[in-house]
């Protein structure tokens, strides 16, 4: 997380003010169950809640405390009980550090969660308006970086619609993963604490109650949360290379919007570089990473150890900031992208129609070719075609095999450019609902 | 994939033999459909549909067709034109090798899955059966590897009931993701091809229609399916790793069952090692890392590139291969878990109650002693009976400012076992059902 | 390891064939030096040497006993036995299985660098040859995958040369990481066992002492050994995608050399596809993963636990093998490149000469100009040419500030082409040794 | 990068200060030899140099000037010029930025490896030290965990000297990788530059001369580099997992030193954990991690993209700061460590002798015994003694075959102690020179 490549409100989910303020309400509204359950007095659940409520934690003072008992959460309980008074004593009762830092860290990935789906909603909404924008602009389908058959610059947005879709989903699921609550003590048996304790932070928090936690939430949760978070970095990386590819010089289909005062390139004025799909491209190799230390991270040992943590430090902020980050810029590139639907048209005409050889192709074997030999006509017309021997057509129309085969209606009908496009609204409706 | 991690069942989804006979079904389905829609002759269809499902496909002889066109799909279909006859240049028609080699592939990552859920629910039934038989079994837990308090053995497994139940909904959600069938030809524009041939041919493999397809499956479908079996293989370490702790000569609270004639050295004829649990710690090792190449996949260039094939040629079955194996290794050793319920007991004594000492501190910060002052108090007795010069309650009893504090009661109750156990029917109605 | 990107050689080395030889080899080593301090009957090391190295093992039979005794190397130790007779009681004396394995892993990964590091000299001879050959051959260099200025093809193929060169030199060093032998009993301290006969099968092997074993050589080494095949793999990945970008449709510099009976696409019978350098980016990716559990194996328990084991049975055959498989046909690629010269031409000249525009810069930088002054004016004529609003030299020369600044004289100088080229020689010097 | 696990040398080199103060050495220096060359005017190198020298950047500033540039270097060439005046204009002429840019990476990452190999260098002395210290001490060998054969504490640390030996090596190696200097302009070619100024800056700036770059160094370099921050890491995982192992409850023979202030559980005060080894092997989860984007950032597209930017503007500070910091906390917890010796020799009585087995076993085939009938004799007592039914030299003594076979001297020999540590010596002089 550096703060180039990250933005205020989830950067803010992650810092030293935000982390204590979450401690606070969960030991405040522990307080209040204790005091519902006649554990602890009533006086002082309240006293806690209305002094701790109203203060500003000083994050210094507790990195001071910290310092000689090298114990956070100890250091902030004894700086909330220079807050609150005498009635500190009555904080954290049978509860255990990791009963707060755990579920401190559900509270802020279920916000950066709500942050990263309303994020790809966004991008989601860009990629909806181009999609219909360019619903029926023609453009080469490429495999393998070569001209294969025409599709739409529509279509080619409407997956990336789907892809996100599915992030969508992902990501909720992700959030259900880890937002839960642990209030359970030491080895997470309750020894010392009311289980309705949990009930109501997990309840206060907007967290749904661990079932069962070993003093820690158990890491399976984060690791199929960053592992989720390293999928959607993937699908940006996808789209961002799409749109890389576009942009080269020789394709020119697409470009990113260039600022107005924005230079290039130190050396070489004319150029214009997509800088920012390429930035994407190396945020996901990132967040892909991050992945590998969650998933390591889920053999802790017996009830718990803390190798976790230090992960966690690092891939919490780090994670989630880059793929907000990632997410966002995207949205405006696709946002702001410069189609060039004149150099679709030209690259699309670029090799005469030789996207036209499966349909003779077909139509060969429906007149009753074996496919094999159809192969071979068809193959050796488009070969020549391809080494700048004739235009396809006129070559496929000088084949005395084909010619014989083929009558002239079949052979003009193997040359209709509408085929590609005549399922175009079939698909959109499967995707993208207007 | 290699035989000695490898289960028949498993590693038949990926023989020659399975691959080929999904393609032809594929390659027959698409042809009832066309048949269906007029597209080619009912007769044909039914020729292609009788005379494939009636033979058997030559791995041989597809690979000597292969070796020169160089082209897998091709060389299939030329050999099942050899058995078909004539009729076979109505296969394939309007369709790209794509449609049949994804959709193959998500045919058998949904029965690859349905194995590993099948495991899973294997692993839970044996989980659970230990788990209950241990319900109150005491055991002391440990945090950072150090006594802490005391909890069941039951409890232990209970917590990985319920990771392996998490597992369960993610592989259910994982197989979703993957299982579904594209039969949309060149660049997924259906121009050759009917949609209608697309949604028969799913039906009869039991799949999802893919929404939008550009010639390919999209990989992030992928890439959630092999990071999520990362995820899985992760859980697997977890509890490996916890047998391996208890196993070790100091600790010796479990024992993986020893066969009759197994040897643990060939030097120490005397050693019992956690040979199985190690192997699956590296097992999980290898799954994990395949999730890395998977969503290295996402990104292909423009409709598709072929980069992906040759990593899920390996993964495919790597992955699905090795964590089948490990999965079932792991139920076999809960099975046969040798727990040694008095190396249990004995640790559990072993320092003297210490683990008493929250409860000591609680009970003073109930009598009003602030809880930095209470701290102190119990930790001097505490790092003295670690330290050997006494047991702990000893101390605490003749410690002037507790004994001046607390009521012979308090402290009496302080040092009660109950209060360890009294949440275990709690937490176990929670995770595991009867 | 799969039969598709395997070559014998290599997949030799890690047959239960060649195993079996290299564990004999070194049992009947050790005995030798056994046999020289006095330890064991000469007679005894003779009878094992001779009938050991006449016997074929019997795989099969190995594996039989293995079932029973479920310890690898104490099947082949009693299999020896059945062919040695009564002497074979003098083997492996003092010895543990680790230092049989681990000798045998060391014995491979040698033969396998060997295998790597001349497959690296030959893709090198292959680079080496096509950089000569195009050492002039104009092309335009591209940055982001947009046009920047002039290079040559061959200059391309130099920095993939000295790519690879490198990379000879990091297998070379890898394999010395990886070359050493241990045979120090249990735990390593050769409590049973002469340092002696450690330093004897060393010499034999053809390895290095490992000058501290715990029963187990230690996994960094093998970490770093996998690691560097990451490096390497992510080279070919390199140089694959260069190639792949050089064969898209509307770049067409260079193609992958295509078969006779081979066909590009089942459906599109004129598509030419890089499908060969698209395969080796995902052998990349393979190769790469297998880095990350080799990492994770160093961590070993104490003097050693058997975790790393099951990895390396899987990544020692499958990242030496495909790494093997990759070279070599990435070599294949580099010797057959179909290098298109005229097309390399017709891309140079597309922005009319626009590359030139730092030539004009640093000619008013030299004539005066501010930086800033200079940027703007050349950014402007670059970008109305980049627009298509004219020939760029043309706009420049009809730029007011530009020629009222410069001389012709200086103004056609910044329109010289052979900047570009005049140190091609000093760069070849410094990688490209003739 | 995160304040808690940073140290200050480290953090700065990656600081926006030090970062301009090198962009502008490198600037100065090769305006220095384009004047001694005469492509500039003297006077103008001596200005730069000069003010520049004298002058603290503004990092606000350059920051203001980027947001509306969008470009780093031409921002900081601008606010140079300000310093400067017009004699800046002769400033990176004929360079381009990544000439500035990865020259000062190769800088800053042959500084960090500075600082890393002398914090590998302080943790051998912190482990030698330690091991000469214990070079006798008896301890248990474990392998799986297991009780094995004796060693000695000195031993286990002689092993992790050897490692980290290794790892000084890995250092130095990687070092010599990444501290290359460029200076050859757009793409690579040295159109507007004299390599010569390549050559005067890699000398001023401590480096070698990049034989070929493509206007961009190539990141195999970079990917050989952090790969080897990966190994040393997973080292530093290997001894933190063995300080982990011995300072739990049950093994205690050894504990990280507790400072007088520090609380070990907020819940659990008689707890000493491991917590600054568990920290260490969540940081080498992460140092591990960032090998992975390294080796995605190699394949470049054509001359050079910019996606491995972003990449490294994180690996870069996190993985060196992270493993410094990693270093250094280990070489902390060796110095400090507490080493138990009288667990140790409770620990190594635990079992009774039984690690004599191998001994037993090896005089009884000595004695003729086939090995295998040997091993079941051994086995069988061993058996009984770990299952609690006796002492094992009580059994062996009680054993009719054994005591048939074996002279009271045999086996009287079979039971010295001596045999464990008599090599030692031999290993420290092949590991740790005195």
């Amino acid at each position: 997380m550096i703060p180039r490549y990250s933005r205020p409100e989830m950067a803010n989910i992650w810092s030293p003010e935000t982390k204590f303020r979450i401690w606070f309400e969960i030991e405040s509204h522990a307080a209040d169950a204790m005091a519902e359950l006649g554990a602890i007095p009533a006086e002082a659940a309240r006293n806690i809640r209305e002094r701790g409520g109203a203060a500003t934690f000083d994050v210094d003072r507790i990195d001071e405390i910290e310092r000689e008992t090298r114990h956070d959460v100890i250091a902030f309980l004894t700086h909330l009980a220079e807050i609150v008074g005498p009635d500190a004593r009555f904080v954290h009762q049978g509860m255990t550090s990791s009963d707060v830092l755990d579920t401190t860290l559900a509270v802020q990935l279920a916000r950066a969660s709500d942050l990263l789906i309303s994020d790809v909603e966004a991008l989601l909404a860009a990629i909806k308006r181009r999609a219909i924008e360019h619903k029926f602009t023609p453009t080469i389908g490429r495999s393998h970086g070569i001209h294969a058959e025409p599709t739409t610059f529509g279509l080619k947005l409407a997956q990336a619609y789907a892809e996100f879709s599915r992030c969508h989903t992902r990501l909720v699921a992700a959030r259900a993963e880890v937002a839960t609550c642990a209030i359970s003590g030491a080895v997470g048996t309750f020894a010392h604490i009311d289980p309705r304790v949990e009930a109501h932070v997990a309840a206060q928090m907007g967290l749904t109650v661990e079932p069962i936690s070993t003093q820690v939430i158990p890491r399976d949760r984060h690791a199929a949360y960053f592992a989720t978070l390293g999928v959607v970095a993937s699908c940006v990386e996808r789209l961002a290379t799409e749109i890389r590819h576009l942009q080269r010089t020789e394709v020119g289909e697409a470009e990113e919007a260039f600022g107005k005062g924005q230079k290039g390139s130190s050396a070489m004025p004319h150029k214009k570089n997509p800088v920012l799909t390429e930035n994407l491209t190396g945020l996901a190799r990132m967040v892909r990473a991050y992945a590998m230390p969650a998933m390591e991270n889920v053999a802790l040992w017996h009830e718990r150890d803390i190798s976790h943590s230090s992960v966690e430090r690092m891939i919490g902020p780090d994670a989630t900031v880059t793929l907000d980050f990632a997410l966002s810029r995207l949205t405006g590139v696709v946002d702001g992208l410069v189609v060039k639907t004149d150099r679709m048209a030209a690259n699309l005409a670029q090799l005469g129609g030789l996207f036209h050889s499966q349909q003779v192709l077909l139509a060969l074997t429906v007149a009753g070719v074996a496919r094999e030999e159809a192969y071979r006509w068809v193959q050796r017309n488009a070969m020549r075609a391809h080494a700048g021997e004739g235009v396809f057509r006129d070559l496929v129309e000088a084949d005395e095999d084909i010619v014989r085969t083929l009558t002239p209606e079949a052979l003009a009908s193997a040359f209709d450019d509408k085929a590609h496009t005549r399922h175009v609204e079939t698909i959109f409706e499967r995707v993208i609902k207007n």
